[in-house]
């Protein structure tokens, strides 16, 4: 049995959807949010105590994006992996990379110096700097989900897992005001996928049942 | 023939020493930095103004470490590739995706307000935040390679290319003086390989031939 450690709404909900759309079963352990604060204990299982952490057998992930690959080709075949041999290989890889890395990282520098630092250690240029910056990444999303239903592929896949969380991010730190409309309309679609829903019910119901508050307000 | 466009020694060099590794036949086409400034026909090719891009046929990829995945599966069987029934399969793709979203982009932030921005636009609390966040997640890869000579699988993979373009980039803006013992001794092995120098000679070669400096003090 696979163990998900997962904050709500944090990066780790991309796992969880993964989960959740192939079907996979899994335990999931929810922590508060930030875990390396709030839950010392945690420190000894991910020194990083960052969040996701998965665990599976003797395999240790704390990447988000690359779980999200791992169990789509690991717990396969599942039309959310691309493989090797079709034409959208390398789009899918780049996306699923571009999801985390260029999609998620510069919102977090936003949404530390903006929202979740005390007053006096708010940064003001870097959070303008770093939101700009994903706004003008975020074109290259507009481009792609204008002409297509999903990023790639033709189909819904595990690229799409990773540049949706970071739309999910952009609508709890309200970055998703500034959504271009192919973008925002992108966003709904993947809010209606039951994999989504389940995913969001799933960390709903293990909050409850373990004492763990959601972080931010549903992104639902 | 795969084209890629490179900046000296920026994210860039992870294909380049990836193809240089692999043996895969290339044309390097090399940018000042930063292209979307300084080359500004370039945004037609990338509207992103971002290096690296390569472009194999149909497909366009701009995330480097999904590059370094994309050529090993591609156009191996190579042992750079770890493949999804070897035991380290997971541990790899976290490498793979962590030298990259968590260990290159911090180092961005203070660069860029360290070191590239006009000092009115210096933004030293960010640089001294992220400066830390990186040495702190460094902790993981001292773990690692104090107990064997690659990050994982027991052999040099393309994990390694997509951490060891951190180092190199600690080396070029100066954080590399806080590297620890085991991490300063890995990065020497990684310049030691002929496929790094192979890849350093290539971009000094078509640097000179196309008439673009380098970006950078040589990293060796």
């Amino acid at each position: 049995m696979l163990t998900l450690f997962h904050c709500a709404s944090a990066r780790s909900f991309r796992p969880l959807w993964t989960l959740e759309e192939v079907g996979i079963p899994y335990d999931l352990k929810m922590l508060p949010f930030p875990p390396r604060f709030l839950k010392r204990e945690y420190l000894e299982l991910n020194p990083l105590g960052t969040i996701p952490l998965l665990i599976d057998g003797e395999t240790r992930m704390t990447e988000s994006s690359a779980i999200c690959h791992y169990l789509v080709t690991k717990y396969g075949p599942t039309p959310l992996n691309v493989t090797v041999d079709e034409p959208a290989y390398g789009s899918y890889l780049n996306w699923l990379f571009f999801g985390e890395a260029t999609l998620t990282f510069p919102q977090t520098i936003y949404f530390r110096y903006a929202q979740l630092e005390p007053e006096e250690r708010r940064n003001p240029q870097a959070a303008t700097d770093y939101a700009r910056w994903f706004l003008a990444r975020l074109r290259s999303l507009e481009t792609a989900v204008s002409e297509s239903e999903t990023v790639c592929a033709g189909r819904f896949t595990a690229a799409d897992i990773s540049v949706g969380y970071a739309l999910m991010f952009a609508q709890s730190n309200g970055l998703s005001a500034q959504f271009t409309p192919a973008v925002a309309a992108y966003w709904e679609r993947l809010k209606q996928r039951e994999g989504f829903r389940k995913a969001i019910a799933a960390q709903d119901k293990a909050g409850a049942e373990q004492g763990v508050a959601p972080r931010v307000p549903a992104a639902t």
